[in-house]
């Protein structure tokens, strides 16, 4: 049995976050208590206002808590330029790793009618899986005179080949080049 | 730059959980935002409910809401049983892996006057470290007519107890031995 009812609920409450087990949810709850009560109480309040007033933007549908979000309302970035994401993680990570510096479309996810993301949910007209989403995209790009390129496929840098799915592979080894 | 400010701040306040870097942070909000409000609802009002009324218990020291822990006001444990843990960490791991069912003493440490732990923080009356400071307890238990014993060895030597799967555990607990 546990010391303290609230511990324990507090210790289940943790388990909402993705990766976290019975074992780390303890030893984060015992963290908090024991070495940075300031830093639960920052991080409840933060949560509560975030659950509450974020919705999506509805220029980019990217988390807002405005209605517009604030890199749609940034003036300052290149309006030539849209690029497509499926999630907001991988907005965060193309933001952060590389050097673009237009808008974003987040499509929050690909075509799945059985999770119930039908084109509607995408906020396309019609889309189908990876590299259907790609194709019809830059379809519909050319039939409005816009340019459209994707990610090249290709090999991490630095990385083992072992490590690399054979999907990858095959893209990064079909469309090798000169040295 | 992100297209909340909002969603920047909880990925900031996230990392006060231990283990918890800048990715592990945006994958915890960008879940939560997306398929678990409800869950980061409830974290947010236990984490408040916690950090502001969990205090420790008057007898054995552990994290109570109560003046009296949950434990110590259980009378269907065997008061002839104390169990001297360094800390609420350890006190969860016996619980959970053991057959132990007396009481337990939550030291919080042990003697480090650098880090401001003198006996007096620990609750008794002169110590010293890990196996010195079994020693001292089991000569003052001597003194007092009560018989102390320790875990059996098979908990590696100066492991931490909340590393050591359930097994090793049990078994280490069940041969504790006389100091």
């Amino acid at each position: 049995m546990s010391s303290s009812p609230l511990l324990t609920e507090l210790i289940e409450a943790l388990r909402c976050l993705p990766g976290v087990g019975a074992k780390s949810a303890q030893r984060m709850a015992l963290h908090l208590l024991e070495r940075d009560r300031e830093g639960g109480r920052r991080l409840s309040a933060k949560l509560a206002d975030a659950v509450d007033r974020i919705g999506n933007c509805a220029r980019c549908r990217n988390f807002s808590e405005a209605a517009l979000c604030a890199l749609c309302r940034n003036p300052q970035r290149d309006a030539e330029l849209l690029c497509l994401v499926e999630t907001p993680m991988d907005q965060l990570a193309v933001e952060q790793a590389t050097g673009f510096r237009g808008y974003y479309f987040v499509m929050h996810g690909r075509l799945s009618p059985l999770d119930g993301l039908g084109p509607a949910e995408l906020g396309l007209e019609q889309l189908r899986e990876g590299e259907a989403t790609a194709h019809y995209v830059a379809q519909m790009a050319r039939e409005a005179g816009v340019r459209a390129t994707r990610l090249a496929h290709g090999v991490p840098l630095g990385g083992e080949l072992e490590f690399v799915d054979r999907g990858t592979l095959a893209h990064a080894f079909g469309s090798r080049r000169d040295v």
